[in-house]
């Protein structure tokens, strides 16, 4: 393995358009890589050496010599930098070494409370990722860019943490400076929903052009691909689904009122207050699933409901965006089929046919660690550029 | 003008990438090309002798010949072909011609009924469209594409209509190949809203990533632009708002029951019924807004809550997609500040404020010809590639 000596990353476009070429995996000569990219031999021959130098390509074995250049093929090397992904949520967090192809070198997990601000939440990433890269045995230099998910709205173009509800000493802290103090490397923060997405498209529904993730957890929010690309809207808030309001099924017209919201009512502290009673307070998404899943009526039903009431958002959703896939994740996800059911039964009674008729509403695949799998993939496309199909 | 010899159309992938660096509008010299796109020389001499056959690449005046190559600018020539745009409405109809830049170079508009089915006003359009060309005076060859608006939803891949609601007779129609027996050419169809959508986005809010396209008429759709991009997700159904049910503000709640939706009580036909009394029997949007600006306090506060319901829905799609401007169009949008008021009240109270920051809430400005824009804009980015900034 070595450093990156050169080429600098993000990739130079022209670099990029040319690896771009080798990124599926499939080693070509240079005359296929000429054909392919309809370049000048010698502009293509500047371009490789630039990406042979950094350690991005390499000749294939097998590779010959013909008149002074080589004649073999060429293949790209995702081992030749590792990226840090970090995923925070509100109560758990993952940190992960990958590839440049996004495969998980090393990853370990542990408890956190987003709420004691980022200082403590960031180092507890950082001396993670530390004992991570001594497990992997690679050089700090082979670390060549960092991706981390936050549980609320970040403004995506800067690093920051907007108004995030759930994390008080978070709004407009610094994370990418931060981050910087440790690695000087490129940054890249997103809500968490929004890498959950990516890493459920990247591991899962690669083919799938519209995915919809929802997370219902401590928050429930949205992470929206759309004509393939994830959409973050203007501002970076797009997927802000905690305080919409629900419309009118008969029972969750019952129950609200005039401020109640989608959170309010469906996640997981929204259930536990609905289920609390003397002797049996829950008080997190895993207490109701923990409920439920002993065998207690009253929070399956609440579960089934909450499956209802998040239907009859996401009912307005698939109108509005008529996505191919919706993936429902988040610890309240954990519950499984009660869940979805109720999303179900209210989405496909209440969205348009057309809409519905090759719709797939299913649990989220990925597993634990669809959220750094996301940030690397947020990473690779930053670093290398996107890839389109050769 | 000289009609299209070669090359075919839609362009060829690489010709259309060499195209992209003069569409601009810019006249560049093949040095320039070279340098802007990378290609061997030779490569980018095949593409420009082929563009330049075909018509859609002349030299500018004050080229100058040397060694026999033309040494002098090269430039886009949109006059090189012409498109016909139909933009079809529930009760009224638009047809125009556009020049490859999607400039208009001569409309019609009519009162129709698109209930009357498909032929009576495919032929309608196919007539006028005809006075049209013998008005500007350009042969039949001229015409390369044919661009259609339908008030329902469309399989953009197919343009055949799915269950349109408002359109008896049009469900499943091949109007692609109903316009194919008299022109042989490409026929693409979609929604009018997407294309109100698309022609709104070319004309006034090019600089814009994210615009939210509201049509409030004989129905209630959206176009979304997103990341750029307009967004029909998998089946072309996305924007599809008329039945998604208005979530609780008092006022609505109040007046809906299980089964109204949005279109039910906020289209021009919906505020039509709720006005209607012996010796005074509005019909259509227009009837109402003529109400309103007649002084009818009744027609303009139901023109207001109107405006609100639409806002309780469209504060969801703000969380949701973040957009920077919402546009809203269509005939009941002629009321002016009475609807938009409506709309700006519950869509700034109730959407988070991270998405309202810096939203604005606008009408329509592309005029009554937004629409033919916009699908001339949809058929250029087909026949010619999308535009990336050189």
């Amino acid at each position: 393995m070595c450093g990156m000596a050169s080429p600098d990353l993000p990739l130079d476009p022209e670099l990029a358009r040319v690896l771009n070429y080798l990124r599926d995996g499939v080693p070509r000569t240079r005359a296929q890589l000429a054909d392919l990219s309809g370049l000048a031999r010698s502009t293509l021959s500047v371009r490789l050496d630039q990406l042979i130098a950094g350690g991005l390509v390499e000749s294939a074995a097998g590779g010959v010599s013909s008149g002074g250049r080589p004649a073999g093929f060429l293949s790209f090397q995702p081992a030749a930098g590792i990226l840090l992904a970090v995923d925070l949520g509100a109560t758990h967090g993952i940190v992960a070494l990958t590839d440049l192809a996004g495969t998980v070198l090393a990853s370990e997990a542990a408890g956190l409370n987003i709420a004691d601000g980022p200082k403590p939440n960031l180092d507890w990433a950082l001396a993670t990722a530390e004992r991570l890269r001594l497990r992997v045995d690679r050089p700090v230099a082979d670390i060549v860019g960092v991706g981390i998910g936050l549980p609320g709205p970040v403004e995506h173009s800067t690093g920051l943490p907007t108004n995030p509800p759930i994390m008080p000493g978070w709004d407009g802290f610094d994370v990418p400076a931060y981050i910087r103090t440790r690695y000087d490397l490129p940054v890249l923060v997103d809500n968490d929903v929004n890498l959950l997405a990516l890493g459920e498209h990247a591991t899962v529904w690669r083919a799938v052009d519209d995915l919809f993730f929802v997370k219902v957890a401590t928050g429930i929010g949205a992470g929206i691909i759309s004509g393939g690309q994830l959409q973050r809207g203007a501002q970076g808030a797009a997927g802000n689904l905690g305080h919409v309001r629900v419309p009118g099924s008969a029972l969750s017209l019952a129950r609200a009122n005039a401020d109640s919201d989608l959170e309010a009512i469906a996640s997981g502290p929204g259930l536990a207050r609905s289920l609390a009673r003397p002797g049996r307070t829950p008080s997190s998404s895993r207490d109701v699933v923990d409920l439920a899943r002993a065998g207690d009526v009253e929070a399956i039903e609440s579960i089934r409901q909450a499956g209802r009431d998040i239907g009859a958002v996401l009912s307005t959703c698939v109108d509005l965006l008529n996505p191919s896939v919706i993936v429902i994740g988040g610890s309240l996800a954990q519950a499984g089929d009660v869940l979805l059911a109720g999303v179900r039964e209210v989405v496909y009674r209440q969205s348009t046919p057309l809409a519905t008729r090759h719709l797939t509403i299913t649990e989220s695949l990925a597993g634990e660690t669809g959220g750094v799998i996301g940030a690397a993939t947020m990473l690779i496309h930053h670093l290398l550029g996107p890839v389109t199909i050769p």
